[in-house]
């Protein structure tokens, strides 16, 4: 695993144990109150709509591993996969911007089509 | 957008730029005959299979924007956005082990459910 060190990837870093861990309220205090989470669904603005997307996920997590973190003075890039019961590999990549010591802005990218058809969102045709 | 510069970050970029313009030629030429390409629907092995996986893909866009790449002497990290007549928005990340100046293994995130709903290979339960 790469992993740089700056501030801002340390910022990125503990978010990202924290709420692989399953704690919710350590992330979010690395995140700005007026956070803007670009994520596959469409995007949501401040901590409790950021909450409320990723609680049930990371409470559902039952492994992480950590692949590549990168950053510079205010960009992150991390690269990650995750197990759950409903999928068992879920690899996930997020884009950083921190501001002030804060994670401002967040780009998620992940594949939904398997919790989508574990959910029974969507059928194959 | 960030970039940093090391021949491994040049490598992944000289790919990147190659396949999002359409010429998979040129992409290959930066990439190993045995890569492993890690990707949604599974792993592929060799050139011949990511030109498979890619090329439909490469040959559809309308646009693309690199967001993000950083790197060190061996791994390098890209996330980017791009856009093709079925789905205005698809962002994607990868991962690049680069070995003697080729890469040697590609680990691919992107959200295949848009592309699945537009195909009708699922439909909304």
């Amino acid at each position: 695993m790469t992993e740089q060190q700056t501030p801002a990837v340390d910022t990125a870093l503990a978010y990202h144990r924290a709420w692989t861990a399953g704690d919710l309220d350590a992330a979010l205090a690395q995140v700005a109150d007026d956070v803007v989470c670009h994520a596959p669904p469409g995007t949501l603005t401040g901590t409790d709509a950021l909450r409320g997307f990723m609680g049930p996920f990371a409470g559902s997590l039952t492994s992480s591993t950590l692949l590549a973190a990168f950053g510079d003075e205010d960009q992150v890039l991390i690269m990650y996969d995750t197990a759950n019961p409903a999928v068992p590999s879920a690899p996930g990549a997020e884009l950083y911007r921190v501001h002030d010591g804060r994670i401002a802005e967040i780009r998620i990218v992940f594949d939904r089509l398997p919790f989508a058809l574990a959910r029974g969102d969507v059928v194959q045709a």
